[in-house]
């Protein structure tokens, strides 16, 4: 069984202690899992926690041991000495090398699946990168596809077939739109775009989730989801028919919803993922449910990747403050994600 | 003690059901409350939902006894026969003289608040009332003020000092912007709407909910809060300046924030009221976290007003399936604020 495989992300941030703190706690998921980055890095940050982890380097092909205190890593060498809190342009191309890593081995089958923890972009891009725009993007095109569908996961959705609200309740997040300025949404939404999505999204729910008949519920762009075209017409004239015509495709779809009614228990009983129009429509809620317990993925590659919900966090890299919740939650999913999808192969 | 005084609102629809239920039950508050409607059909109403709850026309300055099982009533009489779930255009005038009632007992001091069960504005537009987009505005109109602000409040928020999160927590999310097109939001916060919004919201946090130095968190427009005017410009234009110009007048201010940020424990913890910039960044968050057990509630007026946060649910009528729980809300959320407005006159 082909391990995870986590990368560590900017060597100045949390990145490296979160996984530090998996490792000494010996977090323990459906497969063995290791990490991307510099051997020596994990071993100053460790003795800077206070953590006793032992750290491996790993050798191709070597399946990692999984114990408490124990950290197996596949190496890749800083380019310049790292202080926790200082960003270095230096060590972007370390970063990237890292990534560059995790996806050949995930693209070749020597790993199951990648999680990553946070990049600084500004960094990136200072180091000569100008077109770096973040993970999602320099995923989809190291893996060569058109569309990827950015979508967040609580905790809790990770065993529930539905996020179904019991007490603390789980939910799948997918957005129609990721990072644009609020007044460029609504033109952004097209039956194209609209339809790239959620073409994605049920396919992966199917593929990635083992969900044999996916349920998507779609939010509305407007406040009560246009209210017949009195607070808006995009309801009418773009996502009602694009619906209507990926029903036709076999697509369950309900919608288009208000979102300030869809996200209640009642709406959200029978659903598996909901599809909200634009970032803060779908994340605020996400994350108030979530209480640092939420994962990003990337759905739409040919491999798997979830990442953690967060920042570096240059201000706590080797505090010992740092919370590893939401790394944990991207493990669990990635592990998840990895079985179904070799199970639906 | 002047009572609380709950407007029925469309006879067609549940308002008539939910305040049966109540009074059935005897719900209790730190002050007696009456219904405005006409007393005919809360006795059909009742019969039909199998309530035994004995409907008491008050005279004018008469005191309503409360016990359970029964119901005081200031009478409005019907203009044509009501059918459950069957609108009749010529109601809408017993719906706005019932509102008229109310709005006079509070404003002369009869009644300490009202609340409001729903109404439906199409046929009371339809009636002939062609400008009529909804209670708030009315009440706006009624009472004589330019500007009113629409906050909704969750159970839990009554009694804390602060939406502090606790397992279920407790929430105030008032919005910038209400019922507007989502392509139109970005260009209608400006300096001078955001401000008359903040200034309301303190005054009446100050006020009507007995907070002495009210903090609020206030979002960003833009995802992220526009990331340093990567992701939109409006944080750094419009949103930072003004509220520094109202720290100046000594607002208590946090933010432009990430609204996916801010709705999480850490930033919520000493918060006393959330302003969201429209309508699904504030209320997606606030109806999942509030379970069916929100108010609504209008800031700005020389009375205070509460509502339920649903629909007339015309299908519901007569069912007995409705469920009061957000009326509840609302009559106790009155029965505080007109308590902290006497305390602070």
């Amino acid at each position: 069984m082909s391990p995870l495989v986590i990368t560590a992300g900017e060597p100045a941030g949390i990145g490296p202690d979160l996984i530090l703190q998996l490792a000494a706690e010996g977090h323990e998921v459906a497969r063995p899992w290791l990490a991307v980055g510099d051997p020596a890095l994990f071993r100053q940050r460790a003795a800077r926690l206070g953590l006793a982890v032992e750290v491996v380097s790993l050798a191709d092909g070597e399946t990692p041991v999984m114990a408490p205190g124990r950290l197996s890593v596949w190496p890749v060498a800083l380019r310049s000495a790292c202080q926790p809190g200082r960003l270095a342009t230096a060590n972007a191309d370390y970063v990237l090398e890292s990534l560059d890593l995790a996806i050949a081995a995930c693209r070749e089958g020597r790993a199951s699946a990648m999680v990553t923890a946070p990049l600084h972009k500004g960094v990136i891009i200072e180091a000569g990168h100008a077109g770096f725009t973040g993970h999602t993007e320099y995923l989809r095109d190291a893996c060569g596809v058109d569309d990827v569908v950015m979508m967040l996961a609580t905790d809790d959705a990770l065993h529930a077939r539905s996020p179904s609200w019991q007490g603390s309740p789980g939910l799948r997040v997918a957005l129609a739109t990721t990072h644009l300025p609020l007044r460029e949404v609504a033109d952004a939404i097209t039956p194209a775009s609209l339809g790239r999505v959620l073409r994605i999204l049920d396919h992966d729910l199917r593929h990635d989730f083992g969900i044999a008949r996916p349920r998507i519920a779609v939010c509305g762009l407007n406040p009560h989801a246009g209210e017949d075209g009195h607070l808006g017409r995009e309801e009418l004239e773009v996502i009602a028919p694009t619906l209507d015509a990926l029903r036709g495709e076999g697509l369950i779809l309900d919608g288009p919803l208000p979102a300030d009614t869809l996200f209640t228990p009642r709406h959200l009983a029978d659903v598996d993922a909901v599809l909200a129009m634009y970032h803060d429509q779908g994340l605020a809620v996400l994350k108030y449910a979530g209480f640092g317990r939420g994962a990003n993925l990337t759905l739409g590659l040919p491999i798997v990747r979830t990442s953690v919900d967060h920042g570096t966090a240059l201000d706590l890299a080797a505090s010992g403050r740092a919370d590893a919740g939401s790394l944990a939650v991207a493990l669990n999913l990635a592990a998840e994600m990895a079985a179904a999808r070799a199970a639906s192969a």
